[in-house]
């Protein structure tokens, strides 16, 4: 008797907002003209959610984590690895992930037997904050092996930088390289277990070569010409092991997909072996093509059970307080939702709601909660008629978390084990 | 000033459903005459629950745990205890219980000193899904005595059965003697400390004394003499301890009571030391007599603060989709509401809910909310009329778990101790 379904989670990220006195009070989401995400909260379920818990503010990284079902709570220790994600590496379980400064050092670096830096001191942590020629410093140090241990290194915003060191036998108890003040040397990393010691003794070394490699390179060649301090060190702090989160397919039984404009969102999907297939014309701007998004929705849910689409529009419109930006962000959400209705199967549940709040008036990630909706063959309809802050709290499905997603829907979809008898 | 109160909470088992076509879009709940679960609600305050956890779907063994306030998250491991109490076995806390199955061995058993099997292979791990005698092939080892262990044994489904080993000094760290495989010998169990080394001892034993019993028994001999393979060993695994709970009356400081029909809920209250009546005319099936369970529900209350009572009726409809049955279970359902609040005294607290949804259009339990209403002195009635799955939607208690039933209960009927100053 019981039937499978497929079900597929559209979130438009940040779509969450407070009154604007400009819109009479409306949210821009009330004020938009979005007649398919009024059409599913019409034929469907609705509510408010917590991505995280009541009033916490949500990370896109903890938000996503959440409602893929991962307790973000016990999940996201040491940001090293979410941090390496959010900039795009590649991520495995067991990696040993840092955060990294490029920094100045001045003097003639030596590593000693006993793992302790002599010779040089930080002149600045931050190498005057550089904001150019990072991405080929990085290129320099990256790859590099030390041992039977891989360091990739990729550059992030300005001075900021994540080295992930990928090899057998490594833990994460591992104190900074960075020691936090100008003026000192570098210090040695010290671990407090045998692999952590490793970890140690390898980060050591790619230090000390990250020195070699950086110090008459080009860019700082040009830094020293242009009368700048060279970033001539990396330096890396935070250690954490990339942690052990049960593949998606496994926890839920059924094979997944994202379909995701952002390097973060994309590596936590590749990071529990889901399908993240990479979408022509999604730009992660204003400018993205929404439509080809919802194409690669359909597409996938021809043999994939579940697939979760964000789109990011919305969210620029939040964090620039750009009232018409995000009123068009949420008209692109509309289109985008219209097209996988229009397109995937009537059976398939959708749900559509936001991994967070991105209010005008604050220009940041809130922790105001965000409407959802899910319509589809099994859910029982409820009163509300369109999909806003306030509509929806008149909804069945009252006011519900991020964790709540995946058990509600697997319920739906009919794939879901029984806990007990 | 504080007046205590009595409380009842009375369960339509899987009475929760979805939207059903041929009812209009209604559940049958939605559909069925009940007047007094919409007094209930009338005069209550409503709101939706989930049993467990939104989304999760509950067994009947969780749902009434988490009701009674215990986690089924923390006590629910190891599935032997509650499959014990599944089939009407007397569980006491720290019992072993294993599940078995009856399987053929082909040759002829020993057991080694050192606790290994041999001489004999399983031909068939499940006896040729033996359906027929294993009630007389249960008994013939039932009440074995090993050492200073009584070992219990009952007949489950087919080759289905469970042993539950009482005495001292037991562990539960034990491995299977079913060797998951045909064509090798019965593995010899293993315990991994002390306590669970004296377990393993008991199984091997038990295991070498059940093929002596059943290997002339005449239901094999019949077997063999129908060309079928006799079942003849019992073979354990999933060692599970049954747990320590509190006994319902510790916890609260109450006496409580359960009236229910089927065996499995009948193991967790005697399991919680409640008051656990016999009811005659309950059968648990669409013919029991309801008001015989209304009756026994109004003579517990009179020397039991609390009362838990499930009619099974509603769920049968759910599991064979068969709309109008399910109608009758939940006017069924109505009429043993009708005679409590009759029968009971005006002040006491009535809850009236469902353990789970069994959905016409799944056939089994789901993890959809369940309505709940609660009526009594002590309530702040909300707008509510009716009592229906999207009825309550609107109504005070809002979206709540199964275990907060308990403390909102107790607190209503003011025997609940203040937490701090």
């Amino acid at each position: 008797m019981s039937t499978r379904t497929k079900g597929a989670v559209l979130i438009a990220d940040g779509l969450g907002d407070r009154p604007v006195a400009e819109l009479d009070g409306r949210t821009p989401l009330e004020a938009a003209d979005t007649p398919y995400l009024d059409r599913v909260a019409a034929e469907g379920e609705c509510g408010q959610m917590d991505p995280i818990a009541p009033g916490v503010r949500p990370g896109s990284d903890t938000a996503h984590l959440a409602i893929l079902g991962y307790d973000p709570f016990k999940v996201y220790t040491g940001r090293g690895p979410f941090e390496a994600l959010g900039i795009g590496m590649d991520v495995q379980r067991g990696d040993i992930c840092f955060r990294c400064n490029f920094a100045t050092i001045e003097g003639e670096l030596t590593l000693t037997s006993d793992g302790k830096f002599t010779g040089a001191k930080v002149a600045d942590r931050r190498a005057q904050r550089i904001s150019e020629g990072t991405h080929d410093l990085a290129e320099a140090v990256n790859g590099m092996t030390v041992e039977d241990v891989t360091c990739y290194v990729k550059e992030s915003v300005e001075h900021r930088a994540a080295l992930v060191l990928r090899g057998p036998g490594l833990g994460a108890d591992v104190s900074d390289v960075d020691p936090h003040d100008a003026d000192a040397p570098p210090h040695g990393a010290e671990g407090k277990d045998e692999s952590s010691r490793k970890t140690a003794r390898i980060a050591n070394q790619f230090v000390l070569r990250s020195w070699e490699a950086l110090k008459d390179h080009p860019v700082n060649q040009q830094r020293v010409a242009d009368g700048k301090l060279p970033a001539n060190i990396v330096m890396p702090r935070g250690a954490g092991i990339a942690p052990h989160l049960e593949a998606f397919a496994e926890r839920y039984g059924v094979p997944g997909a994202c379909i995701v404009e952002t390097g973060l969102i994309a590596g936590i999907g590749r990071y529990l072996e889901m399908t993240v297939p990479e979408v022509p014309g999604a730009t992660g701007g204003m400018d993205t093509d929404e439509l080809a998004l919802a194409r690669a929705v359909v597409e996938m849910l021809a043999d994939h059970d579940f697939v979760l689409c964000n789109l990011k529009a919305p969210d620029l419109g939040g964090h620039d307080s750009d009232v018409r930006g995000k009123m068009v962000g949420a008209q692109k959400f509309d289109n985008l939702v219209a097209a996988v209705l229009d397109g995937a199967a009537d059976e398939v549940h959708v749900a559509i709601t936001a991994d967070h709040a991105t209010p005008i008036s604050f220009g940041d990630h809130s922790g105001d909660t965000v409407p959802i909706a899910i319509c589809g063959p099994n859910v029982r309809p409820d009163s509300v008629r369109s999909f806003g802050e306030r509509a929806v709290v008149a909804g069945g499905l009252a006011r519900i978390r991020g964790s709540d997603i995946m058990p509600i829907l697997t319920n739906l979809m009919g794939v879901q084990e029984k806990f007990g008898a």
